[in-house]
C-alpha cells in the first residue's frame, strides 16, 4: 500500500538584503521547522530564504523553493526541490499560499506582500520581531516562542 | 497612417467594503483621471474599484478592469475593457504592475498586497488620506492635491 | 449619466516569426476587428501580435497588449493599453482569456498554448488558415469568411 | 554540514477524464520516477495525475501537487507537497516549467496546453503513446522504452 505523507508546510519570507541577526534568526527558523517533521517552503533565492533554507538542511529537513524565473539553477543550494515559476513577483503570493503558517521576518516591499497575501488568504501569519504594525500579525520575539505557541 | 494613443495609465486601488467618504473620494479621482486623458486600471469589481470606474465614465473616460477570476460578467457596470485572469489574488500584482501612477485609497490587505507590489515595482504610489506609514508611498490629502502634484 | 462601453473583444494569436502572408493576413484581421467595433487583444510583441495592432489602428481601432514582461516600452508602437503582467510564457493564458472569440493564425508552441488555453476555457476559436488539427477550431480560409460568421 | 538533495524532476502531465489502460500506464510512469529517485510533478488532482502519484507513492517515491485553487484538501491522497496557487489554468505553466523532464500521456485540451508550454520553454517532451503529431515531442511507445532512453 502506498505510504501517504501529507506534511505540515511552512512559509518562511523576510528580506533578501538582510543584516546578520536576522539571518541568524532565519536560519534558527529553519531548524526548528525541520525538527518539527515539517517542510520549508520559501522564494528560493538569497537573505532570508537561504539561510532559513540552510537551517532546515542542518537538521535534515525538506525545502521547497519557489522562484520567480525559469532558472532552477538560481536556487540557493539549500533548495531541495525548485518550482521555477517564471511569474515575476507574483510569485511572492504562491510562497504565502503554500504554508499551512507563514512565519515573516524582517523585510521591505517583497516580504510586506507576502505577508499582505497571506493575511489575505486567511493563514496564520506570525511575526517574528517583525510586522506587528500590520492588523492580524502575530508577533513573537523568539524561535523558542514560535515553536511553543505555533508548531505545537 | 496609424493614429497611435499611447495613454497614461493610472491604477486606483483601495477596499471592497469602503465607507462613503471613500467611496466618493475615489469617484473623484476617477473624474480627474478621465478629465487628464488617462485609462483608468482597476481590480474590476466592487468597493472604490467600482467608485472610480464610475467617475471616469461621468467625465467619458476608458476604463480597465483586471478581474480575479474568468467572469467578464462579474465586472462593475463602469468596466470598458475586462482582463478576466483566473489568477485569484495574483492579480493584485497585475493590477500594481500596469499603472504608470498607483494611487491607494484606504483598504485592508488586498490593497496592502497592491500598495507592496507596486512600490517593489518601483512604481510611483500615492497614497490618497492613507498608507503614509509605509515608506516609499506619496501622501497627499486630496484630489487637488493629487492632481497638482502627480497628473501634472 | 455615465456612458457604458461593454466592448465586444477580440483575441489574435499567432507567431512572432511569420512569414509574409501571415503578417498580411494578420493585418486584415486586425482592420476587421476595429471595423467590427470590437476591441482587438494580443500578446503585444512582433510578428502577427503587431500586424493585427496596426491593421486595428488603421482603422481607428483600440488594441491591448497583455505583456509577458513588466517593460511597457517593450510593447509594438500599435498598442493602445498596455498590461505589463510580468508573468511570463503564462500571460498566454490572460491572452486567450480576455477574448470573447480567439482568432488564431499560423504558429508555434506559445500559439498552440493559446489556442489550448481558449479551448479549455470554452472560448470560440476560430482558425484562420490553421489549426484545424485540434479539435474544437474551428477553421476559416479568408478574413471574409471570419467576419461573415464570427463578427456578425 | 547540511546535506544537498537536488532532485531530478519529473512532471507527468495526461487528462483528468482518463480509460483505464492510460491510468494504469500513468500508475507504472510514477513507479519508474519513484525507482529512479526522482520527484514526481503533477496538477495535483485527478486521473492521470493521480495514478501517476499513487504509483509513485507505491514505490516509496515523493510527490509534489500544483493545484489550480487554493484548496490544499482537494490535492488527491497520493500528493505529498501541494503549491496551492489559485493561478487557475495557469498553473498548467507551473507544472511544465517545474520538470527536468516532462513525460505526456494521453489528454484533452489542459494537457496539450501543458505539452506546449514545456515545449515553449525547451523542455524535453516525452510523449507516452500520444502527442506525436506534435513537433518536438518525443515518442515512446512504453514505460520500458521511457526509462531506457529518459530516465538513464
Amino acid at each position: 500500500m502506498a505510504q501517504k505523507n501529507k506534511f505540515l508546510q511552512i512559509s518562511v519570507v523576510g528580506g533578501t538584503d538582510a543584516d546578520r541577526s536576522t539571518l541568524a534568526l532565519a536560519e534558527s527558523v529553519g531548524k526548528a521547522i525541520a525538527e518539527q517533521g515539517a517542510v520549508l517552503i520559501c522564494g528560493g533565492f538569497g537573505g532570508v530564504m537561504e539561510a532559513a533554507a540552510r537551517g532546515a538542511k542542518e537538521r535534515g529537513g525538506l525545502t521547497v523553493g519557489i522562484l520567480s524565473n525559469y532558472k532552477k539553477e538560481k536556487a540557493n543550494p539549500f533548495i531541495d526541490i525548485t518550482i521555477p515559476t517564471g511569474l515575476g513577483h507574483a510569485r511572492n503570493f504562491l510562497v504565502a499560499a503554500s504554508g499551512d503558517i507563514v512565519v515573516a521576518l524582517s523585510g521591505s516591499h517583497g516580504t510586506r506582500s507576502e505577508v499582505s497575501a497571506a493575511l489575505l488568504l486567511g493563514k496564520k501569519v506570525v511575526g517574528l520581531k517583525a510586522w506587528q504594525e500590520i492588523e492580524g500579525v502575530h508577533r513573537v520575539e523568539s524561535v523558542a516562542e514560535l515553536k511553543k505557541y505555533y508548531f505545537a
